[in-house]
């Protein structure tokens, strides 16, 4: 199996502390040592970081440590091999162009026997059943919308629907962004987590690392993290219900991608 | 404009002694200071990095530079904005899956009124004259050979016919490969350069420095390089001709995609 971690903020924002604590399940404190990536968006296109070695020992992964690197959205996944090669062309994040935009997804979870058809609109380049949900999904949603991309609620319904079928045949956790938001499917096992003001202090389950995240963060700052497994102990960490889809904008939960409108202003 | 630098070897090569001499033009000996991008195939994918700033001062190439990183084919690019932002999105190499497989693309050179219709398959994130030329090259050769990758002479074949059908409009340089060997087109500059046994000692033109590349090499090592203007002073680099397209795979020059014949053995 694999592991996920994803974020979405109101700005451009650091994933620095729980990445590194997710990091760390790349071989030290996890199983997961099959390789690791990490998609940054920026703007409509994405930094993918992406190595078929373990990320607790990867400079790569050290010198992402390092940067100042901040985004809106972030896709990371530690693999744990089941089906495929330890190679590059196996590591998550996928990504992949579809109505011009960049799409990054990640996967955890197994999908037994999955044989559905592909027509050629993309095809996997490794060899896991990971790549082939991806380009399903992505061939099944230009099936129905054309080259027109759809409003936020069309496209949310469309993913529940797909995910409802892949999830037939197996576990399907997944995370999915076009650099708007983020799309986060519980098919077994995610678990969100907002940070908003007043911020905690958080202690890394993974090396124990304490941090006060009010020092880190500005007032108006907002982001949701979904993690396969809590990173922090102190915080609210929220287990999504088997089946469930997430659409998270600006740092919050969007309920079936729609928008939450603005408080009316009532003149008096 | 921008500035190409590609390589094609016959085993897992390093790049660190050109690509150093390389990055120099974005921003120090040279006016591409508008991002700069390398992707590095590992099988059948690639490590894309990608960033809108100069590479002269990345912290990021930086790292590149200090990492023992081996490939067979290898395309690095500088930019000079002329026509798209400078932004992620309109940094090269672009890369695109087309029959299974990425594709890496970085071009030199102007596209003038460049409008070749889309037809949706291939669609372009950023804004630039090139990312546009790259998705009509791919969709181009989906339409003419469908489902089915072709034989590299069939390719080649295609590729040339593209290329001066996009050349019609401008300079059309370009560097492209999908991990198997390297397409590089002239339009209107780019040398290309073969080191193999016995080895030159050679002096970068952009730092001065100079490598005895015969102790960096085995001696079966073979490799090719592609690039927009000579990086050394005691090598001889090639200047292709005006409209020629070359395939190099294994670290030579296979005319028109064709691969070389091994030797016949006689018996005797």
């Amino acid at each position: 199996m694999c592991q996920l971690l994803g974020m979405n903020a109101n700005k451009p924002a650091s994933l620095h502390f729980s990445l590194a604590g997710f990091m760390c399940r790349g071989g030290r404190t996890g199983e997961h040592s099959d390789g690791w990536g990490a998609a940054y968006f920026e703007g409509h296109a994405c930094h993918l970081l992406v190595e078929s070695r373990p990320s607790a020992n990867s400079p790569l992964a050290r010198w992402l440590h390092e940067q100042p690197l901040r985004s809106r959205n972030i896709i990371a996944h530690v693999r744990k091999a089941t089906r495929g090669a330890v190679a590059l062309e196996n590591c998550h994040p996928f990504v992949r162009e579809l109505w011009g935009r960049q799409w990054a997804f990640a996967h955890n979870g197994h999908l037994k026997d999955f044989d559905l058809p592909l027509r050629g609109r993309f095809t996997p380049v490794g060899s896991t059943d990971s790549e082939h949900a991806f380009c399903y999904l992505l061939e099944a949603l230009f099936r129905r919308f054309g080259h027109t991309p759809p409003p936020t609620p069309a496209l949310f319904e469309a993913l529940a629907g797909l995910a409802c079928e892949i999830s037939g045949f197996g576990s399907f956790n997944f995370l999915l962004s076009n650099g708007d938001g983020l799309f986060a499917h519980c098919s077994t096992q995610l678990h969100t987590l907002q940070r908003r003001y007043p911020f905690a202090r958080a202690r890394r389950i993974d090396d124990g690392v304490t941090i006060d995240l009010g020092r880190h963060n500005h007032l108006d700052d907002r982001m949701v993290l979904a993690a396969t497994a809590p990173l922090t102990e102190d915080e609210d960490w929220t287990a999504l219900r088997p089946g469930e889809l997430k659409y998270f904008r600006g740092g919050q939960d969007l309920p079936d991608g729609v928008p939450v409108a603005a408080p009316l202003l009532l003149a008096v």
